[in-house]
């Protein structure tokens, strides 16, 4: 098997690449990474990906690391197979592909990970949600899922009438927001929520669904 | 002229974007935004950007936001012309700029943009720097800076033996930070040191460097 994919299931950055694989139904190889013994941080690890975080994806003799660069590198090799994540044959829609995969990660990722930490990681480490946080982030979080709810009600995804990274980079993050009292903040603005009922019933996503029973980000 | 950049050239983000059309060696407008007075947080400016914020490309009918979406974007379409900075013709370096691109925009950009803001912004903003916030930021930029002497040991630039996107993202940035006592944290790293006059003396840079006089990351 050509294709390993160091991390876990549990977490969100390994999800994301997880749930790119298997759009493109390919086989892989998920390698468990031993985070709660720090394993990322020791040098076997290290040789992977210097800054000691999941996910790695190994393909042959290439290492990549950054769960974003993993799917943009699966999406570009396997173009021609399941959906065109990247819209390939169409530089323009490629780079409003490119615009709002941007957006999750500096908007919409930033302001729903401490949000998931409070709610999952606190608890489980025997600490109190810090309340502030998650106030302070459900504020930037709103803004960000106003412009969502505008642009959805345009066009049926984030980056047009097509399913794509874009779209695809949401899942693992919103998977855990949808456990809080914050699902409320998706499934009282109408075309949020029925963009996120379509891209959360896909196979890819049912597929790793099971195995997030865990909310801490890893990466 | 089809290229339009909407931005500003002391914004980091904007440079960003202008260092890539010049290494493409393109024509394009500059059109200035004026952040003092929330021109970017209003209506027509919101109507290219629903994010309010620079900088924005217009390519024709098409308008693209977030700086390291529109590198990408020109660096595709233009590919055949300058330097090549997504090493499109082969796929493994193409996978490898993007790990490193993704480096700079979640682990370099993110430890460097409060440094910048506490000694550029906050005396413009008639406030003292807060001490705790850079030396939070100088600890976390120390480690990503450990991992970049290493690498750049055992390669010329970031993703390999080729100047790519992935060098010239962290140009702008970088350029303030030298302006700061924490330019030592470059200057003691030999192989850091040499990547940084390396890839601050490519004429792209050169023709946005003079206009790079405040601080403030716009975006």
């Amino acid at each position: 098997m050509a294709l390993k994919l160091y991390g876990l299931p549990m977490s969100t950055n390994t999800t994301r690449a997880m749930i790119c694989l298997h759009e493109k139904e390919l086989d892989f190889e998920l390698v468990p990474v031993n985070v709660f013994s720090a394993e990322h941080k020791q040098p076997p690890f290290l040789s992977k990906n210097p800054f000691g975080l999941i996910p790695v994806l190994e393909d042959g003799e290439l290492t990549l690391f950054e769960s974003r660069a993993i799917t943009a590198y699966v999406a570009e090799k396997f173009k021609e197979t399941g959906p065109d994540l990247i819209r390939h044959k169409d530089a323009k829609e490629g780079a409003v592909v490119k615009v709002w995969t941007e957006v999750e990660a500096h908007y919409y990722e930033p302001a729903v990970s401490p949000i998931i930490y409070e709610h999952f990681v606190a608890p489980f480490q025997g600490k109190e949600p810090d309340k502030s946080v998650i106030d302070t982030n459900v504020e930037k979080l709103k803004k960000v899922l106003d412009v969502y709810e505008a642009k959805l009600s345009s066009t049926k995804y984030l980056a047009g009438e097509f399913y794509s990274l874009a779209d695809l980079s949401h899942i693992s993050e919103t998977h855990y927001l949808m456990q809080t009292p914050c699902a409320s903040m998706i499934n009282e603005r109408p075309h949020v929520k029925a963009w996120w009922e379509d891209i959360s019933s896909r196979p890819a996503f049912n597929k790793v669904e099971g195995g997030m029973t865990f909310g801490k980000n890893q990466e």
